[in-house]
């Protein structure tokens, strides 16, 4: 229901999901008014639509969505969860809501306080995993901690990696750079001996592929990414316009369009969409609130393969393992 | 004597500059054993060493450097400006020890606690100036309302700006969204009649022209930029390896070389070199601690600019206005 473009958008997402993995079955949680429109005709015996009566707002501060939306769709669709009638949970909604309804109804692992929302990056040998990316605005050294061992834990998880190279983010590499925060968080990292730790890497690193899994409070890892993100599109921006300056131009433009139409989906932010929120005892991906169909597609397919690889069971077993 | 290279790379950027420009006079602070084998021999009239006993280390903390490098280079060099002896200091050297010279020796604006670091980044439109970016990694709000009003005066004055259109970085664009120095930098800088603030802004927005001074703490525009920084890296060699795949994609490649070359000369982070350390009754520039000749070339232009357009005179004067 929620997010820029609401049941418009993840109405049709899911019905095509749902006809390219029929392995899935889809719940839609919300006003039934509004979703049964836009579902194809005949509506596809794998979708199901659970009437909600409310909808968080964006602006809702997430201790009232907690409190006050137990009616919601992003609630009921947490609670489904929980309930174990849903293996996962995507939603293009109010992040801070959907991270307390998280917490309440799903908890959290063992030692760890809060959840944290990761992605996948490309990087020049692969990808790492930055966190947090917006769940947590203002971070103890205590959270910054709990991120690496979750994402040292995603990543040898997923990526199957012995020894992921954790690396905190900051504002040079000395040791006397950075906030009180960020350098007690490297203390308690390098004393755990469990972490692959390699110390601080600043932003410019974060692509070059040097850390598996890049450490950063909520406000700091938003930022980055986001400011990434308008690095690229204003470069691909510049780029197309520079292939249209003359007739020269324009012909090269032409012979190149494959090669740059190929880096354009590259570099496409949608392409990544569908961040976890790691931490849960659950699977909940979040969706960029601005996602079109294409990119909540995306998000569907990101909670899918992490309900295959059972990710919370496993970050489960490597966080015991580690604490 | 510092930053990566030292000498090696600021002496012929000095020589050269020097050639280029015969209305500047430059002073190279440092070790004469080291300086003088890289000058040109005959050395040039207009270029002039002065010799320092001591460096100050990158890892030296910035009290101790005001301390205890009082015969330092960089010491030195902000030293000769405040004395009236040279019109501007350029350092590639530690950032915070710079700073705290710069504070010690120059003193601030009235009404201005702490120099932050400014920076001109390209936007689809033109460019906008952001501050803080690195000088201050602790922010208080009050210190994020100062930076509004020094970006504020530095692009009137600059680029001429009638009314600057200010923006503060955050996680998001509602107002509940950010942490506590966020929302209450946001009260300070809209209570203030003589600021244009349109609000908050997102990182992918810093490029799009939307807003001509980014306001956000040390911290987060340090890894803002060096992360867009490493993407723009990222992209290009992307762009080039994807023009070496194969024989079409190489002759494409090469028909587009010099719109690639364009581009990547825009993209450059090196051809932005030289930030304005704002705030101090002095002009002090930070060079990248690892620019090479050309780009220290860049930070000697911008201090050679600020001291035509008298910067700190028009920011004080602009600061009297709106305090």
């Amino acid at each position: 229901m929620s997010g820029d473009l609401g049941p418009r958008v993840a109405v049709p997402a899911v019905s095509s999901f749902a006809e390219q993995n029929p392995d899935t079955e889809l719940l839609l949680i919300g006003d039934p008014s509004r979703i049964e429109p836009l579902l194809p005709a005949p509506k596809p015996a794998r979708i199901r639509v659970v009437a909600t009566d409310s909808v968080v707002e964006m602006t809702d501060k997430p201790s009232f969505a907690l409190r006050k939306r137990k009616d919601s769709s992003m609630y009921r669709a947490v609670q489904l969860v929980a309930e174990g009638q849903a293996d996962a949970c995507i939603s293009a909604g109010n992040t801070g809501a959907l991270m307390a309804m998280g917490h309440y109804l799903l908890h959290m692992h063992p030692g760890i306080d809060r959840p944290a929302i990761a992605t996948a990056i490309p990087t020049q040998t692969g990808h790492c995993y930055m966190l947090d990316l917006g769940a947590n605005v203002d971070c103890s050294a205590e959270h910054l901690f709990q991120f690496a061992l979750m994402g040292s834990a995603l990543s040898e998880a997923v990526d199957q990696h012995g020894q992921p190279r954790v690396a905190l983010l900051n504002v040079g590499e000395e040791e006397i750079k950075g906030s009180e925060q960020v350098k007690l968080a490297s203390r308690l990292i390098r004393e755990h001996s469990s972490l692959n730790y390699i110390g601080y890497i600043e932003g410019n690193d974060i692509y070059s592929g040097k850390a598996d899994v890049v450490v950063c409070d909520g406000f700091v890892g938003n930022v980055a990414l986001k400011s990434s993100e308008g690095l690229a599109r204003f470069i691909t921006r510049e780029l197309l316009q520079s292939f249209n300056t003359g007739w020269y131009q324009r012909l090269v433009g032409l012979l190149a369009r494959p090669l740059l139409e190929r880096l354009k989906r590259q570099l496409d932010p949608s392409r990544r969409n569908g961040a976890s929120l790691l931490g849960l005892q659950g699977i909940v991906v979040k969706s960029h609130g601005s996602a079109n169909q294409e990119c909540f597609g995306h998000a569907i397919a990101q909670a899918r393969a992490e309900v295959i690889r059972d990710v919370p069971g496993l970050i489960n077993e490597k966080l015991s393992r580690m604490l």
